[in-house]
């Protein structure tokens, strides 16, 4: 089968715009005079249930036939694609099983509750997780969603880089962070096919630099067991999205811990909003790499914006 | 002399708007759902220095004549208006002076040195404020600007409500806080002239409860030594600004400090915006008094966003 990736995504635009905010586009003088380069922040901290992933949910329960609309669908994440699949049911009038590690911190549970989520605890690793919501297929007849491998939610995720290049068609690249894939896929698809020679740069935590090894090494490559502060970028690339990032990313550079805790704490003080760590990846590898950038017109995806707001790392 | 509200806050508009952001209108389907009434937040927050008191700054400094802008301009101010008329001064090239009590905080006096400000300290009593700024008068020929009790100033504060009118024509009210009141003297000259039936409703912490005191007594009142999480507001009306306020504001709310507490945190967790007290004292009314605003659209000022990030009330 050959895909076109262009009319898919015009297609996911088209099919989630009723359910998805059309977040805005922020620029800053300071950040601008920082970086040395001109910053368009398409604010997916606005997005509902606070993040992209909504988009991605959306795009993927909409396909769905109506017999399997009836069954309900399922996913495992203990984060934003929890909520984002939760949510997107709901307002979609259908169930959603959400598979959860049993450790995962009680604010993510009930955030899963408050958007209508059915939770189901794991144990805390991945095989646990994947037989859970294997179970779920089984017995509910539920249809199982990936947060990041799945071509619909990566081209779901793709509509935000593609709202941005509508109304910033001149951008020189667009920048995202880079977790399990699902962002960064579908942000260099629109950047390819409607930017005016737009590339995709992704940005990584240096502790999960699975991304970057993943394109040296040409295949798919896992993290470690490290640490980072944007907990959004723990996961690995997969069979579906890996291919196009090939195809599509031109680079993906890493920054340090204290750089992301930085580069969030400018995003808060000077452009007040509120992001969460994963979102100031990408502005941390900007400030990290000013001959990459400067001058340059530059498109950064702020992928959200829960975080603990009692629990902050700066 | 006949003053004409309408027309000058329509001159005000013209004047300030090649150096003021527009900035964006909020809205949040879970703050409506809380309150029950439609709310459209106007993000001063996101108003260059990170607060409305640019714009007043800046509709004052530039009605000066060639001869006062080059002896420069004076204020005592220790908070947003002492950064206010140090960023409008230095964006049309003439000197600031700044009257700050010893005693400020740190963080407000570089502050007001990183927009280019002159700092002179004087004691921590208003007297000695006063005093000092004088001496600038006398000694440079500086012209003194009140941060709030100053018509210039009041019609370039009521700009953020002709906006968000000529956004959203069919609001029922605007709230706004009251401290020195050039934000609600200017937003209620706004809402009378631009709007369509459309109210004023002030909101003051309970512990600085000055300007409804006011409004019953017909006459300014003070405060008696109160503290409030709501450091923007611990000032008084003054006689330029309580006519404007008696005539066209309809009702001053207070709320309790926890309230305001409660209401910032809402703001910041749901909305994504970093927002400082005092920008969530309306909100705090508007949960407070469901009466009142049920089913009412209903515009609301964020003042502003300038807030220690490390030390924050929750």
């Amino acid at each position: 089968m050959v895909v076109d990736y262009k009319q898919d995504l015009i297609d996911a635009v088209k099919r989630v715009h009723n359910y998805v905010y059309q977040t805005p586009i922020l620029t800053s003088s300071l950040m601008n005079s920082l970086t040395g380069a001109q910053l368009y922040f398409k604010c997916e901290n606005f997005q509902k249930m606070g993040a992209f992933k909504m988009r991605g949910a959306v795009n993927a329960i909409l396909q769905l036939t109506a017999a399997q609309k009836e069954a309900g669908v399922v996913t495992h994440s203990s984060g934003n694609f929890a909520q984002a699949i939760s949510l997107a049911a709901r307002n979609l009038g259908i169930k959603a099983y959400i598979v959860m590690p049993s450790n995962a911190p009680k604010i993510k549970i009930e955030a899963v509750k408050t958007y209508g989520g059915h939770i189901i605890l794991s144990e805390p690793t991945l095989a646990s997780r994947e037989a859970e919501a294997e179970k779920i297929v089984q017995e509910k007849g539920a249809t199982f969603i990936h947060p990041s491998n799945d071509y619909n939610v990566i081209l779901g995720q793709g509509t935000a880089a593609y709202e941005l290049l509508q109304k910033q068609p001149d951008l020189d690249c667009i920048t995202t962070p880079v977790g399990g894939g699902g962002l960064i896929g579908g942000s260099c698809i629109a950047a390819h096919f409607f930017g005016n020679n737009c590339i995709t740069i992704g940005a990584e935590p240096a502790t999960m630099d699975d991304a970057k090894r993943s394109l040296q090494a040409g295949e798919i490559q896992f993290n470690n067991g490290g640490l980072t502060v944007a907990d959004g970028l723990r996961t690995h690339l997969g069979d579906l999205n890996f291919p196009i990032i090939k195809q599509f990313v031109d680079d993906i550079l890493l920054v340090e811990e204290q750089q992301i805790i930085d580069a969030m704490k400018l995003i808060w003080q000077y452009m007040k909003i509120v992001v969460e760590p994963s979102s100031a990846v990408p502005l941390a590898a900007i400030l990290a790499n000013p001959g990459i950038f400067k001058n340059k017109k530059v498109g950064v995806i702020i992928s959200g914006g829960n975080v603990d707001l009692t629990n902050l790392p700066f």
